[in-house]
């Protein structure tokens, strides 16, 4: 298909992609620092939080520069851990993913980029949440991601706030999108072995390509844009309040189950660990502390 | 090949093996049990764990028995969590795996009981271990096992004494096996995204069918020996002595590594949650806490 005059080329669209997922990564970052400053809990007495970020490079494949990421990761009083990456990777599939990976039977070659976002509250009464969204081009290209939340203790207010805001990034860009990819979500998000889900949920889509890539990317920017809007204020009406050693003893036996389900079923996790990726970025998600009592 | 007059029948031979593993938890309990009551040191105002037996069957196949097994957990002041398990499992393998499992291919059907241990200390400076050897029938049959340590603090002599214990176990057996089991081992446990050995090793071997089943039943009882053989010693040398915050928090650690091998790549973890297995038996073998800080 010939592309509309003026429309961006090739060349543009991925750089204006990973401008996004960068300027996106620092308003969640600020964002979530100003929740830092303003606690007034249980770890008041602790200094607020801040990012650290720490550069790094794919290994290089035969001789050329593969690309790489920034891994940004705060330890709070609110925020226990909280990982905010981006990445920007390009190279050639491996004989092995070609046949995995849609356009790659035709060019091995890929780029991608993305942001992916963890954050796992101190309190036991402040869900966890994860949202992660990326363009990627083979001899295809397109968008996939998704937000979602898992709360220790789930609360109708908060997953009717969060759902709600995932439910207006959709429908603004596709009347199907959100009954699709919150299904979606549940199935992607579920313990087989446990019989449930990871948490309440959120949205999950993949291999976006509706032919209008400016539309697909106002809806990836759009789904970052949720995540602003829902979580900080979801955060804030719990982060304040006392919890118990048995609620906090609770949540660490719920982030054995978010450990569970990273290792054994994400394929994301599986296919960095698996092709070389970067562990640390890659194992970010992983709680502070986790128990199997 | 006629079996020899006199030869036990292929039901006595599965009633020795699960006699064995049955008995071999009770010696491996016991002897824990004793530790537990032996301990003089940081925990010593506590009271001596014992093991606690819950037996589970497996969901029936067509209406029919398809076995189960009993897990025995003790949390006690020597050993954070200790998890000795034994099963025996029968029924007929799904359409996927017939193709992955020998003599399967043949007939369908299976026989299998095994014994399975892994002790998580309460002290940084003792090591966990973890020992499963089991026997297998399907058109063939077949034992399987291994016995391999982790320390959050490697030392000689501890690696000298559990090393000499299975070597004597090979040896005893096979001029080839410790030198073959022991390789195998240390490509078994490894992190390949860590770049790391799961721990200081020791022997895995799989599919060991010589020709002559007493010969292989008497090598897995004697891998079950080494262990008590070794271990209890390994334990007592450390446990009385004091260990700082410092090394705890690095034990912690090490155990997120340990949970990193068991959910990304045991096969035997990998096989069970996918083939809807005992999942508190399956994770037993999980670290009652870790961290990824």
């Amino acid at each position: 298909m010939a592309e509309a005059s003026g429309a961006p080329s090739a060349e543009e669209r991925r750089r204006e992609a990973e401008t996004w997922f960068r300027a996106l990564r620092d308003s969640i970052c600020a964002a979530l620092e100003r929740i830092e400053d303003e606690a007034d809990g249980p770890n008041a007495d602790r200094a607020p939080g801040r990012f650290v970020r720490t550069p790094w490079r794919r290994p290089e494949e035969d001789g050329r520069d593969a690309g790489g990421g920034v891994m940004a990761v705060m330890r709070g009083r609110v925020f226990e851990k909280v990982g905010v990456n981006v990445s920007t990777v390009h190279g050639t599939f491996s004989e092995a993913f070609r046949a995995q990976i849609p356009g790659a039977d035709r060019d091995p070659r890929f780029w991608a980029s993305g942001i992916s976002v963890v954050a796992h509250p101190c309190s036991p009464l402040v869900p966890a949440v994860h949202m992660n969204t990326r363009h990627i081009v083979t001899a295809k290209a397109w968008f996939g991601g998704g937000a979602d939340m898992t709360p220790t203790y789930p609360d109708a207010q908060d997953a009717e706030t969060f759902h709600g805001a995932l439910r207006e990034a959709c429908d603004r860009h596709g009347a199907d999108y959100y009954a699709r990819f919150k299904a979606w979500c549940d199935e992607y998000f579920y313990l087989p072995h446990r019989q449930e889900a990871r948490g309440v949920g959120g949205i999950f889509y993949d291999y976006l390509d509706s032919g209008d890539w400016a539309a697909d990317f106002a809806f990836t920017q759009d789904v970052g844009r949720a995540l602003l809007a829902a979580y900080p204020g979801i955060v804030r009406r719990h982060m304040d309040a006392p919890w118990t050693d048995e609620q906090r003893e609770y949540q660490l036996v719920r982030r054995g189950r978010y450990v569970e389900f990273n290792l054994l079923f994400d394929r994301g996790t599986q296919f960095g660990i698996r092709t070389g990726g970067n562990t640390d970025a890659i194992l970010m998600s992983l709680p502070p502390v986790a128990k199997w009592p």
